[in-house]
């Protein structure tokens, strides 16, 4: 149970830890973290004051931040689990990189509440992954997401 | 000539003006900044240090982020020009807020490159607008875009 809630992005490797929306080593970053549920993925994140759009809603970019990141980590521990690892197991994990992102705002999202997303992972090619994403404020359904998420390509991996 | 390159993001009324991405009272945010070039809108905007990727590639959810304001700005910008306004005519615009965002990631971004949005403009219904973007690295396109921009609803118009 512990070992499932460990998020992937603890597990990248440092020259891959570097990300805005969820790299652990960017101080000035998100960190978002994205772990096991069971079957789904999960990421939880509680919008800092400036991240609105008007005052009392949050950002519509901060939560395609959240869709995307929570996408590429989702498909991230899909993979590793496929390929018989956990977060905590000791490997490193593949790393993705977001094809596309779309989402769709369908309510305005309250500030000061912690929104999660909630990510269904579904193979459609060994190299490319499709994550659903729903996004609550609280309980209510604020958005809903779809990230095509590619493992690396190498000419991405070449980290100064 | 001068008054075209007003960017429609200086014209919104104070109440409005806090977005993190394109709100010029929003201290934190990016202030991105959209104008007319013709019959296409344009937002310029040079990533900080840190919203990288990896090291040396701009983040997915930077550019998400332009994709969103870049589009509810230009959406502003076309219906304030069907109403008979250009930004610097003295007459507040409509504020638009995001119904939909989608961005397909073509090419890694290069870091320390300015970011150039260039829009075109669809009016698909009176209140909905859509707004297909290219964002360019230098003259490399990096990623297209879609933004269905709806006028903002009075749920959303209650600023504290």
């Amino acid at each position: 149970m512990e070992e499932n809630i460990r998020a992937i992005q603890d597990e990248y490797p440092d020259d891959f830890a570097w990300c805005y929306g969820c790299g652990r080593l960017n101080e000035e970053g998100y960190h978002f973290q994205t772990y096991w549920n069971g079957d789904r993925t999960e990421t939880v994140y509680e919008p800092r004051e400036e991240h609105i759009a008007i005052p009392g809603f949050v950002y519509g970019g901060l939560i395609g931040a959240l869709v995307d990141c929570h996408g590429t980590g989702s498909a991230s521990l899909a993979l590793h689990r496929k390929n018989g690892y956990e977060p905590g197991s000791g490997e490193s994990p593949p790393r993705f990189v977001t094809g596309s992102l779309h989402v769709d705002f369908l309510k305005p999202t309250p500030q000061k509440v912690s929104l999660k997303a909630i990510g269904t992972v579904e193979e459609i090619h060994p190299k490319k992954w499709k994550v659903t994403t729903e996004v609550f404020a609280g309980d209510t359904l604020c958005a809903k997401g779809e990230v095509i998420a590619v493992v690396m390509p190498a000419t991405f991996a070449q980290p100064k």
